[in-house]
């Protein structure tokens, strides 16, 4: 007996739709939800408590028991056709399943801080998804306590940022704000600033990042906007020494944080 | 009167030739030379002690003015239509200039030190032109003495590792050879070897770098081959404390250059 959520045809509206939230920001934002394909993020996303919407998967690519534990949990699940499936898919056919998310809420109310004295990474108008998705990826690994994207140029949900972070956008706790509620909120919540800019800068291995602090990074192109330059505690470079010194911005912000946590691990010992 | 080099002609054997060194690795090994575009890469690559076979601007997108010292310096230069400049830009036109320049030779044997304690990197079988760039933007800032490409994938005067790195494929000093025989180099020049293996690992933090050194990287999907574990003086890791805990290498990479250069200017102070 044939399910019947199964989808073959092309012309199916769900179809359409799913490539319209991948392809335009401005659909995920107007409905709330983003797309995530693969197993792996599916998995991620819901231990980070997303709540999956409706569930798309082809079993021309997946073993149905593979999934039979996500299909129980999300009762809108359509099986598709091999043909409607790679109609929708972003990153070739490997991997056979596709989700329609719901957002979460990323206002600066939302964080939430479990340490008294939490290290938070500020990344203002970060522009190619590749660096950002390696931005979160540090973040991630450093274990900070939360990344907040100011004066963001493209939503979290952008498919290249869901893919570039390896899940990490959804591991992270993330906020987005313009620059001046990220400065307002630092201030209220007694964060140290410290942000990345050149002029009457110290080495960034002079703060002392064991207290409830925040490091502020820029875009290579501009640096920071100059009201983070009245806001922050102390400005901080990476002193370079070669013949062109420029870094890319995710390689810049690793060692900061790695820095930061290397005080703070320092001190636990 | 018209310049006798003027190329205007689309059907030029000169474009044809330099769109094949653009495209094809093959070709560029076999004649031992590669395309830069833009006047900053080209500057950079003359301090460098690069030579230029010829050189291509388009005046339409350039003063000539800019250019009478490159002129001078190059006599082999072409002035050549719009048209024809469109045909050959990989990076549009707004760069108006492009050049044929001889390639170095990066054996191993080429390197030379004026530091009594050399610290290198060495990068194992990159892939992506983007990442390439980056490490060889971090080494650039780090001022390390070298950087060896062991087993590489591609080469060096790939057009999108030349742009990706800013210009440092040039300022840096660069040799590539195949694993065993950097090891071989690295022993009998008694470099300490610090791998960037898991297994028996010491966190990054533990080693002194201050001695002549090489920090080993191997690639985010396969890690260093085997070879490495028996040649390393000690392998380490960037401990790690997320959920996902994956770093792109070129973060990782900019980490460990960077403890190394804190210690080694500790030491200077």
């Amino acid at each position: 007996m044939e399910n019947p959520n199964y989808i073959s045809s092309l012309q199916n509206p769900k179809l359409k739709r799913i490539l319209q939230l991948q392809e335009k920001s401005r659909n995920r934002k107007k409905e709330s939800v983003f797309v995530v394909e693969g197993k792996r993020e599916i998995d991620l996303l819901i231990k980070a408590n997303y709540r999956i919407e409706e569930l798309f998967y082809c079993e021309a690519f997946h073993e149905e028991d593979d999934l039979s534990e996500l299909l129980t949990l999300v009762k809108a699940n359509y099986p598709i056709s091999k043909e409607a499936y790679q109609k929708i898919a972003y990153r070739g056919s490997t991997e056979g399943i596709i989700a329609i998310v719901k957002s979460k809420n990323h206002n600066l109310d939302k964080l939430v801080f479990t340490s008294n004295n939490p290290l938070i990474l500020v990344a203002e108008a970060p522009e190619k998804p590749g660096n950002i998705g390696a931005i979160l990826r540090t973040a991630d690994a450093a274990n900070i306590d939360a990344v907040i994207i100011a004066n963001p140029k493209t939503d979290l949900y952008n498919p290249n940022i869901i893919r570039s972070s390896v899940g990490t956008v959804f591991t992270n706790q993330l906020a987005t704000a313009n620059s001046a509620d990220v400065i307002a909120y630092l201030k209220e919540n007694q964060f140290e600033i410290y942000s990345a800019i050149l002029q009457d800068a110290v080495s960034y291995l002079t703060p002392n990042y064991q207290t409830k602090c925040a490091i502020i990074v820029g875009t290579e192109a501009d640096g920071l906007t100059d009201e983070w330059r009245e806001a922050s505690t102390e400005n901080i470079i990476i002193p370079m020494q070669g013949k062109i010194d420029s870094m890319n911005v995710s390689v810049a912000t690793g060692i900061l944080l790695f820095e930061a946590v290397r005080q703070r691990n320092r001190n636990q010992n």
